[in-house]
């Protein structure tokens, strides 16, 4: 139960999760968050927002991210340092979420590492991307 | 259930939600995350790391900070564009987060908003730093 | 984080909550409750029965009335002393199920407040109707 | 799968139905009913409160007499026709609560049945009491 420590990554590897995505996860986000935003938990109020119907909240695709660096890569000892996250398509209840997290920079000497995190849709399309730094195991 | 718009907010105005942050929202956040990390729901494994016992999903306070934006301030309506997430330090279970987010900058030309979010503790440390960028409900 | 004083309240006052209800909620709720009554969760009983189909447990809509009293109106603070419900209608999965508790009376000297409260579908069929008691926030 | 019908009850029957509840049933109550009171799940808040700890929703004792009816008297078929609910005492995470469902009278004519609903903690104060009124199996 050890991830990888910073001698056994290299720029450029990568590693990812999928999960669909269901209305069963946006409501039990809700009520961890207390994010009871209309858009996530009404339909009626969705079907006349620019989205036409309920969609995920942006942060479990941030959820997710979090699962590839905590599990995989570096997986288990990691520390999370920092997360950017831009939120650039919705996330619909159904959807197939693909969270990669790619080795972007090595700072061995402050024991960092910096990697780039996107979710993709079942379609392909991104619909987040940012930044990732952590501390690997030691 | 419509949010505050753009001529409804100023620099400085600020919003806050506060929870206890329980074993249940972490077991629940690993089921819906994916996210399985030992530190998070293994207590033999946690108690002999840094931490000396299971600690929150640092996204958890990500999901308080979109909870205040979705609900509060703005509220519905609310277009997240992206945030940035600093974590400070570890979350306990049974630590009480206090989320908050505080207008900086108001990009009306744009209809943007700048926000620095931050959660404190119930003993007033910040675990998370960071900033929200939104677009206020029309 | 208070709510509502008695001084700030009138008769006539109102607030109202909306979410769609989904077998998500029915099933966690047969979970929280103990009531595994088949016509919430099984299917193949329910489509023999009058309504065709599983159907939400009445006292959801209860938890919705909970929800306006203690979040909105009044708010953080107030005393929960009684609640009536009168189940009118069928609450099925999918529906979305506004919730209202509107003042009736004020009782000043009894710092009590008696308000109506019943809950609409998305038809604008009245489900719930009832009566609940409250003492405001000091 | 089918309760007991009007000829099978007599007044003075009665069932209950027993239940530790705990901090996982309130913050699941508090995604499912968006009840997101600090009363419920802050504890911060919650211990400068005339009840000193974080106290469960009344519903849910609600919901703990909708299981005894749905479930054993009279079981699977009934039809809820009206709650009321009397909320006495607190519950706190850990009670053991008690819900018990006696008949008081049977009105053969209407096919209704009402009966005396009440919660009792594992000490024996009363938490909730109130009445019910129900159509049994045909």
């Amino acid at each position: 139960m050890k991830g990888l420590t910073i001698n056994n990554l290299v720029v450029g590897q990568k590693s990812s999760f999928s999960k669909t995505i269901t209305e069963t996860d946006v409501y039990m986000f809700a009520g961890i968050s207390g994010d009871i935003n209309p858009a996530h938990i009404n339909e009626e109020y969705a079907k006349n927002t620019f989205f036409k119907s309920r969609i995920a909240h942006g942060m479990i695709t941030g959820a997710l991210i979090s699962a590839v660096l905590g599990v995989q890569l570096p997986g288990p000892g990691t520390i999370y340092v920092s997360q950017a996250l831009n939120f650039l398509a919705p996330v619909y209840f159904g959807d197939t979420i693909t969270a990669t997290a790619e080795i972007k920079e090595i700072l061995s000497e402050k024991n960092r590492v910096i990697l780039e995190t996107y979710c993709l849709n079942q379609n392909g399309v991104k619909v987040t991307s940012g930044e990732a730094v952590i501390i690997p195991p030691r």
